[in-house]
C-alpha cells in the first residue's frame, strides 16, 4: 500500500464544489470516480487540504489517497489525466509518508482573490474574477490589509454558519491588495481559514475602498466578534485555493 | 422605423454557433429572444457580419436590426444586456443609415486565433485556447505568414463543405504571428474570410513550425487549389472573431 499526495487544479465552474454529494458534478466525485475506475472498481477514498464551494476555483489544491498500485509517478500522472474531464488536471503526483494527511499536516494555505475592476463586464472574465464597476482607493485597502495580518480572532469573517468548533484564532502572514492591469489582486496567506472567510473579508475590504469604512475599522470590527456587523461574501467566482503547504521535514 | 447595430461580445463555449437552430442554445437565438422579449412579442430578426461555429468567440461581432421603437441608445445597451445571459455583452449600440447591412457591408474582418503553448494543459484556458505543447520555430511561421499576405485564391484553405459560390479570391491585409507570454497570438485582417479558412491556415502554420513543411510551400499550396493537400483544421476554441469594419463614410 502507497500513499499518494497530488497537487490539482480545476476551474470551478462547472462545479457543485469540492465535497462529493448525490446527483451533483463535483471535484470529489471527478476524483473518485476516476481513481476508482483505475482500481477496478474498488472504491479509492481521497481527502483534501479542504472543501472549496461551488464556483470556487483552485490551483494548488492538495489530496492524498492510498492504492495497492505500484506503478511510476509519472504513469499516475497521465493515468488520472487521462481519465479526468478538462477542468480538472493533476498537476504533481508524489509519494508521501503514511502518516500524511492532506488536512491535518497543513501549516499554510494562500487564497486569492480577483476582482474585474472595470466599467463594464467582460464575458471571458464571467467566471473567474468578481464584476466591480465602483470607484475604489486601492491605497485604503492597503492599509486595512495591514490591519488583518497577524494573529486575531476571526469571529466577524466568519459565516454564522460556520460549524467549526473550537477557536476562531486565526494567524494571517500576508493580506495584500495590488491593483494589476483591469484586474485587482488579493492575496491571502495563514495558518488556516474559517468558512466565508476571506469572501467575507473581501467585501468588508471593497466596503473601505469604497470610502464606507475607515481602514482602522477592522481593529474594532475584530474586537466585536460579530458576523452581522460586516456586509455580504463576495462572490465565489473571483476566489481561488492558490496554494498549501505543508511541514517540509515530514 | 430604426435601424440599430450592434457591437456584441460572446463567449462562445457554451453556445451551438451563432446561427438559430431549434432547441440549440445560439447567439441568435439569444438576442432575437431578448429583443422580441422587449418587443412585446414582436418577432425582431437580426443581421450579423456573418456567422461563428460552435465554441467559436467573439469580441467585435457586429449585427444590425429594425426597431419602431425611439428610446435612446444609453437605454437600448442597458435592456438588451439586462435580457441577455452574461456570456453575451452588448458593448455598442448605435443608430445606422436604413441601409447598411451587417453582412453585405463589411469591408474587413479581423480574426484572431491563441495557442495556449506550455507542456501542460491549463484548465482555466481550455475553452479560450488551443493547447498545443510541440516545438515551433516561431520565425519560420512568421515567415509562412509573409507568403499569405496579398490577394490570392484561398480553396486550399477552405472547407470542402463550403457552399460558397463564386471566387474564392481574397485579400489578407495582414497575417501575423507572436508569441506572448505561454500564448501565440495569429491575428489575421482581410476583406473576407472562406468557410473554416482561419482555422485551417493555422493547421498549416503549425506544420510549418514542427518544421514538417516548408514557409514557401505556401505559394505552391495557393496555387494547387485543393483542400485535400492541407491538415486538420485546427479547433474552435482558440478562434475569436475580433472586429469587423464598415465603410465610415455611410
Amino acid at each position: 500500500m502507497v500513499r499518494l499526495k497530488c497537487i490539482i487544479n480545476y476551474d470551478g465552474s462547472q462545479f457543485s464544489g469540492f465535497q462529493i454529494q448525490p446527483k451533483k458534478r463535483t471535484v470529489q466525485g471527478a476524483l473518485e470516480t476516476a481513481l476508482t475506475k483505475m482500481h477496478k472498481g474498488e472504491y479509492i477514498r481521497i481527502q483534501a487540504s479542504g472543501r472549496t464551494d461551488t464556483g470556487v476555483h483552485a490551483k494548488g489544491q492538495t489530496i492524498h489517497f492510498d492504492s495497492a498500485y505500484d506503478i511510476p509517478l509519472y504513469n499516475w500522472k497521465q493515468a488520472l489525466n487521462t481519465l479526468l474531464p478538462n477542468d480538472l488536471y493533476v498537476k504533481e503526483v508524489e509519494y508521501a509518508d503514511d502518516s500524511f494527511h492532506a488536512r491535518y499536516d497543513v501549516i499554510e494555505k494562500e487564497y486569492r482573490y480577483y476582482v474585474w475592476h472595470e466599467s463594464e463586464p467582460d464575458v471571458f472574465k464571467r467566471n473567474y474574477a468578481y464584476y466591480f464597476p465602483y470607484e475604489l482607493d486601492i491605497r485604503s485597502i492597503q492599509a486595512a490589509c495591514d490591519y488583518l495580518e497577524g494573529t486575531h480572532d476571526f469571529t466577524t469573517f466568519s459565516s454564522a454558519k460556520a460549524t467549526t468548533k473550537g477557536t476562531k484564532e486565526r494567524t494571517l502572514y500576508q493580506v495584500s491588495c495590488e491593483k494589476k492591469g483591469s484586474e485587482i489582486e488579493f492575496i491571502f496567506r495563514g495558518s488556516g481559514f474559517l468558512y466565508n472567510m476571506v469572501r467575507i473579508i473581501v467585501g468588508v475590504l471593497l466596503d473601505i475602498g469604497q470610502g464606507r469604512r475607515q481602514p482602522a475599522d477592522i481593529m474594532d470590527l475584530l474586537a466585536k466578534r460579530d458576523r452581522r456587523l460586516v456586509g455580504e461574501t463576495v462572490p465565489s467566482e473571483g476566489l481561488y485555493l492558490w496554494n498549501v503547504r505543508y511541514d517540509e521535514k515530514r
